[in-house]
């Protein structure tokens, strides 16, 4: 996916956040914004927006001398989670069919993303999860393609967020799970260290994908990463970072995704196909399967 | 009112929304925005947002290659308010106190502002207008200070509202007013043409105040309008440009505006004075006199 003209605005509006969470320095806060804005004015539209914000946030660590801003608020989104995490496995324990319900606790997890909004109530917010449909829904594709996959990449995205993977990486079956972090701090992107505190590592393998990218640029991917990725018989994307860098990819890719801005929004709808026309809006629970069928794999 | 940080995500909105206004070629959009984010690089925080906002608009102006790209825009606002006009008239006439009910459609035809909403709907606005209250309500003394005055500055905002700035003109004495518009095209504010359109100029004088800032910014303004702003018994600024470029005057200035972004709103409650501490909050519509005492004016 492109960065849109849309974006431009926002990638201010998310400097302006992030300087502010990097510094309590006015002078250090101007100056980030300054600075992203002759970075803006550079800006490669043919690249997805988790590209160019990594030079925005490159940036802003070293303007602000604070090389992982969001560090607290990791730690913190982490707690928030493990503390939620009971709960919400009681709920999946308890449900009809507990691969849906952590697929819809996975993808609730992704309301802890500090880099698009900054107030959430990730209690409420997972209670009302489990009641909401999913907007774009090939759960019964994805059922069958993930029982009969050997192997599966998992793209985690947010601190937070990847304490509820867990649940659905133990429904999938944990050890034909890799689960794929960013390499350097990013935002409230998980590392592998975070990982590893949510226990992820015990029954899967953690890798990260070589990159400070808000997503999965391909280009930009490290060797192990890429041999997982191109030999993987299913691949699990979460969030909108790897989504916009991975949607045009030809992988056997399954997105998980809430959907939060306008632009995504309408970027899932156009690729989720002619045969049956889906519309997604702001807030929506999107699991997409992309049209194009995945090859034969492994039973 | 200093240009805020929070003001830079927002140009970059605003840049995006008349880049589309004023062309329909993608390239020239892209080129607009680019060229606005290096604008931004340089803004001068100390100035006020109407201030830079000249720089950026221009520059749109210029790329686009229309002198006036919201002219069609505001041709529909102007005609949108003559066909309500009748409507608030009949309002106005049958209140209690039709002065305050002429103020309250003053301020509400400020909701008519291109530049910081795209989609209003004016009708269904003015009705709930009438019923909302005034959030900071300076009222008694403005009719007093109103009454008492031999000469009144009005500094209009946009078409379409200034249609409805009439009705308020006609209950302070259309005869002691002069209007005061902008000279050259600026988003969808005024100009002497948009006011003698709307029959302001029959009983009132017209004048421009020299600039295409969508503002009042005093350095920037012709002699013949700094005449009639320092000769004036009182002068009612409309809307946030002219606030935000005049809300550190010592004029004996009532700002009349709805409160349409975070940092007026702030900017507003911190002007509104300590004695009985007052917040504004988005969408509050605000009849507001300077804390500073009026000079004695002539009866």
């Amino acid at each position: 996916m492109q960065t849109s003209l849309d974006c431009l605005p926002c990638f201010m509006r998310q400097a302006l956040s992030a300087a502010r969470i990097a510094t309590d320095s006015p002078a250090l806060q101007q100056q980030i914004l300054h600075r992203a804005a002759r970075l803006l004015a550079e800006f490669d539209l043919g690249a997805s927006p988790p590209e160019n914000a990594v030079a925005l946030y490159r940036m802003i660590a070293e303007t602000s001398g604070r090389p992982d801003p969001y560090r607290e608020l990791k730690e913190e989104s982490t707690r928030i989670a493990l503390d939620l995490l009971p709960l919400a496995r009681a709920r999946v324990d308890e449900a009809g069919d507990p691969l849906l319900a952590a697929i819809k606790f996975a993808i609730a997890g992704n309301i802890i993303d500090y880099g698009a909004h900054q107030d959430f109530d990730a209690r409420r917010a997972i209670d009302n999860c489990l009641a909401q449909p999913l907007a774009i829904n090939d759960y019964d594709q994805f059922r069958q393609d993930a029982a009969r996959a050997a192997s599966i990449l998992y793209l985690a995205d947010n601190c937070g967020e990847i304490v509820f993977d867990g649940l659905l990486i133990e429904q999938l079956g944990a050890e034909k799970i890799t689960v794929a972090v960013k390499e350097r701090p990013i935002i409230n992107d998980a590392l592998v260290a975070d990982a590893r505190a949510c226990g992820l590592d015990r029954r899967s393998s953690v890798i990260s994908n070589g990159t400070d990218c808000p997503g999965t640029p391909l280009a930009d991917c490290a060797g192990e990463f890429l041999d997982r990725f191109h030999g993987a018989d299913l691949i699990i994307s979460k969030g909108q970072g790897n989504f916009e860098s991975l949607s045009e990819s030809d992988a056997p890719i399954y997105f998980l995704l809430t959907v939060k801005c306008p632009v995504v929004a309408e970027h899932v709808g156009a690729l989720a196909g002619d045969a049956a026309p889906r519309r997604a809006a702001m807030g929506d629970l999107i699991l997409m399967k992309k049209a194009r069928p995945f090859p034969k794999t492994s039973p």
